[in-house]
């Protein structure tokens, strides 16, 4: 079926059930970032392919709302069809739900997959419907009808996070749980994040590519608690281990039975924002409590043991991409063809040969001049640009490790002769990037306070970028991990303060279309700088190691503070990474270190 | 009565009517931040007299709940009470709320005066309390009863602000408020703010000490308005103009009835965030919709003619305080003694010799020394400190003209030999004074994003202050004006994006307790920058015009970017103040504008 013909026939579907309009969002029913193939229902109705958008169909109009990250991507990869595209300005924001109010007739009839909205999504859509007297309906899947050849839900086998890796037993980590449930009158956690279960229990899975999870749903009571997951996907020696610890198992399915026999002196806690529609209505009976889901907060912030081995994955990161960029640069050097999806895949490679590899985070990004200005490129295996020995490449890619996740962007010059508007925006960026990290800042300062630090040299410019400068990063987890950030918007990722601990990205960029794309990306840890009667203040420190292209940087642009910064990061770059070189390694490390 | 006789006072109504618990704010009934005299019950009752703090009082404690700005100046006020000081996190935040919730048993019953709330914070209050089953009486005004010697209402005339200043007549800011209430579907708009009511109407006041605004409520129909006020402070022949322009004048008392009697088809758009809440209840058949009061932003934002009177009368307060500083300087050579309290009214005496000049936009702020680390210190005629010709001097004021109003902080050394520290401090307090002034940023920035470049210099030596960076300035009007600011917090002066034509205050400070203050503030208008495929670009253009003291820079911690900012904002002090003084005057001020 071509696209057009997946609109028709959902016209046809929306005909036959009474509707004027139909919205289909990005998630699952476990409001997840990134989805199991079973949910890419939006990706398959209008072949956009990025991480996030929306689409409203109604009889006359087929429209995609996506934020700038993907506007060129989205462009692209919806041209021919009869689907247009809407900038939306914010992340995420309801700007269709607008679009929808000023297009619809009042007494219009909009369906939706309650399951994919979460509930607080639902009410804002119907306050803002009944202004107009526009009724929702939450109980439409109308695409499971026309998808015929729909995927099947994941199989993955789920499997235990070491303890050695975890730092904290799931026991102790369900007793943090329930000192807040207690604190606030709970006698039951509904979970629905799958992130969140995972980190929870310790266990992992494959169910999402690139993000260790496994669909499921877990209610945590004070006593033991409930897991609902397909039984299949657990070797009966860890479901027997659960059992033991009082983790009981029960089918995917069940939890909607489990919440609809709750009883009237049942309190539970629920999260709002990420709680499916249709599984809050089953909850009849209970008493519940909305508040934030209590492990958000707590995976957020790493342990000592987590932070430990974040400090050594990221020297098994920084060998394998050495090894990949050395590689690259014989290749050239040989005149060989390279695409930017054979080094997407040999970045993979020596990753792979390292200790505890997993997998890759996200799908490498891998833009070569043009391709680089897309900022959630994906290059394809038959597609993809030749990398050829002239003009900039920007590599965005990261791994899941047991023992941590990595995320790095590097901008490079490949031929050693940028052109001096290339070397100015790679140095302002980095002047952005450097002001995050070096940043020192009292407890409870939020990322919408910092993000003007990585832009406000851009700006000087007139320039911006049109992404967020940070978002959380998981530990053998998803590698965007909610709830902090460093962004504009009075969203979590801005609105929460970053805490001892906490792991983030600082990745700034800059964008000319058609031309080429600079990124630098860094991932920062809080840790502890002084206390005294001006507060207590915290800093960064960047974990990830491995050079910036020094032949990309405008020394006449650069403080001495930021000149120290390059010079004292790319010391502790070599230091760390040396003892795992061969000589000719180590030789190529110490050019790229030099001091500038 | 002492303070300590009007609480056993307070505590006797209490225990007669049933109460456990009293809670008194700093409003008025109008949500006023600085209130005529007979509001002043909270600074009556505890003796503490800074501009925000929240009293409760039960059986057991009296306790004062204020932010940093106060910390000083409410310990020193309430020594030698029962009243107990709280160290609020927030300015303004409900904290001693919470810590009702955590003292008080269930079923207590708390008193409050509704008047003083507005229905937010009522609902909050209720919603807070409810978890623990606390009952909360707004019906309650316990002191009117122990209050013997109350202030009446005031009685100041009220008078036309002339068009010619305010640029736009009532008319036509009447229409721009009714397009709006179309568009909101109100037949009605209640106005209680009553800054707002002065500005819409053109007319001005003097009710409240510094803010030349009257006591009134504004009710803005499609076709006429009805203006609730002392009748006798109205000119006939103003109250004559006023009828013929549709606003038809009331007795402040009436507004109640008047909102008794709106019918089921009148439909009323209130502000939630400062209408009282017995106001609100008053209110029974029409419908209300609850949105910003219209004019809001309609007066942040500095219309043409606005904006040229504010560039005039900078020069003019420029010239006045470059007049008053030479009489000190004068007075300290002659080793005459002058207090802060004189010096201050030496300031209002020379502004008064400028054209247009109606008052001081506040009580001066002039801190010798360890005063200077009081943020809101407010010399008194008999206590206030001599200043000595030697130590540093923090002198923060403003004037009310009827073509503007200003808001200037300087601080001085007195004998030009500041110690090191005393510099170091005003240099990290000045860089993040022009890393504002320079900023260059996109359309919808908010303050809460600007107020880190303010404070990153100090916060890198674990240095700190407890206050916002900016507030907005009225026109003729509160010198402290909402909506937008410059702050850490995410309230309005955070969450504000800075729109063209705002008037802001840049006022980065650093405060070393028993020794010494420091702040630097001019005033900041939002003027176009440019405009290209990456966004439409805004700066801001400082209009204060007045040396900063160069004795007090350290030139070694500037980049050259904020020498040659110092240096071209000196100039400009220097060409526009120059015009209007005389020879002895303009050679002081070229020694003050010397390039560093």
């Amino acid at each position: 079926m071509t696209v057009n013909e997946k609109i028709f026939a959902l016209r046809q579907q929306m005909l036959k059930e009474g509707f004027d309009a139909y919205i289909m969002p990005s998630s699952d029913p476990h409001q997840s970032e990134y989805v199991a193939d079973h949910f890419k229902s939006r990706q398959w109705l209008s072949g956009f392919m990025g991480s996030m958008g929306y689409l409203v169909v109604t009889q006359q109009h087929a429209g995609v709302w996506t934020d700038s990250r993907y506007f060129l991507q989205c462009e692209t990869e919806i041209h021919g069809t009869d689907f247009v595209m809407h900038k939306q300005g914010i992340q995420g924001a309801p700007e269709h739900i607008d679009w929808l109010v000023q297009t619809l007739a009042p007494n219009s009839r909009v369906g939706c997959d309650g399951t994919l909205f979460a509930i607080g999504q639902v009410r804002a859509m119907q306050k803002t419907f009944s202004a107009k007297n526009i009724f929702l309906n939450t109980d439409i899947d109308a695409i499971n009808a026309i998808w015929l050849d729909r995927p099947t839900l994941p199989t993955a086998p789920i499997f235990e996070h070491e303890l050695v890796f975890a730092g904290k037993t799931r026991t102790e980590k369900l007793e943090d749980i329930r000192h807040k449930m207690r604190e606030n009158g709970a006698t039951l956690h509904l979970v629905t994040t799958i992130d969140d279960i995972g980190w929870t229990l310790n266990l992992r899975g494959s169910d999402v590519d690139c993000n260790p999870v496994f669909l499921s749903y877990l209610v945590i009571g004070l006593e033991r608690c409930e897991l609902f997951v397909n039984v299949s996907k657990l070797p009966e020696t860890l479901k027997n281990t659960l059992n033991t610890e009082g983790v009981i198992v029960h089918a995917y399915e069940g939890i909607e039975a489990f919440l609809s026999k709750l009883k009237a002196t049942d309190c539970i806690a629920v999260d709002g924002s990420n709680i499916n529609y249709k599984l809050y209505s089953t909850i009849k009976q209970a008493k519940i409590i909305e508040i934030e889901t209590f492990s958000i907060i707590m995976k957020a912030i790493k342990n000592e043991t987590e932070q430990a081995w974040i400090r050594q994955v990221m020297v098994k990161d920084g060998v394998a991409l050495l090894k990949a960029f050395r590689w690259l640069s014989k290749k050239l050097s040989l005149n060989e063809t390279v695409t930017e999806y054979e080094f997407s895949a040999m970045i993979a490679q020596f990753r792979s040969d390292q200790a505890h590899y997993f997998g890759e985070s996200f799908d490498a990004i891998v833009g070569y001049n043009g391709n680089g200005a897309i900022i959630h490129y994906k290059p394809a295996v038959k597609t993809s640009a030749v990398i050829e020995p002239n003009g900039i490449l920007l590599v965005d890619s990261g791994g899941q490790y047991a023992d941590g996740t990595t995320d790095i962007t590097r901008t490079i010059s490949l031929d050693g002769k940028p052109k001096q508007e290339i070397i100015d925006d790679f140095t302002a960026v980095l002047k952005g990037h450097i002001a995050i990290a070096e940043l020192i800042f009292p407890q409870g300062t939020k990322g919408i306070q910092m993000d003007i630090l990585a832009r406000m040299y851009l700006w000087k410019a007139s320039l911006n970028y049109g992404h967020g400068t940070g978002h959380g990063v998981g530990f053998f987890m998803n590698v965007h991990e909610p709830p902090q950030g460093i962004a504009p918007a009075l969203n979590s990722r801005g609105t929460t303060p970053h805490q001892l601990g906490m792991l983030t990205s600082n990745e700034p960029g800059m964008y000319r279309e058609g031309s080429y794309g600079i990124r630098i990306e860094n991932l920062i840890l809080v840790v502890p700088h002084n206390t005294n009667t001006y507060g207590t203040f915290y800093k960064f420190e960047t974990v990830t190691l491995f050079p910036l292209d020094r032949s990309l940087i405008n020394k006449k642009m650069l403080t001495k503070s930021e000149i120290t910064w390059i010079n004292d990061y790319h010391q502790r770059v070599f230091s760390s990474l040396e003892p795992h070189l061969d000589t000719a390694e180590k030789t190529w490390l110490k050019q790229e270190c030099k001091k500038i």
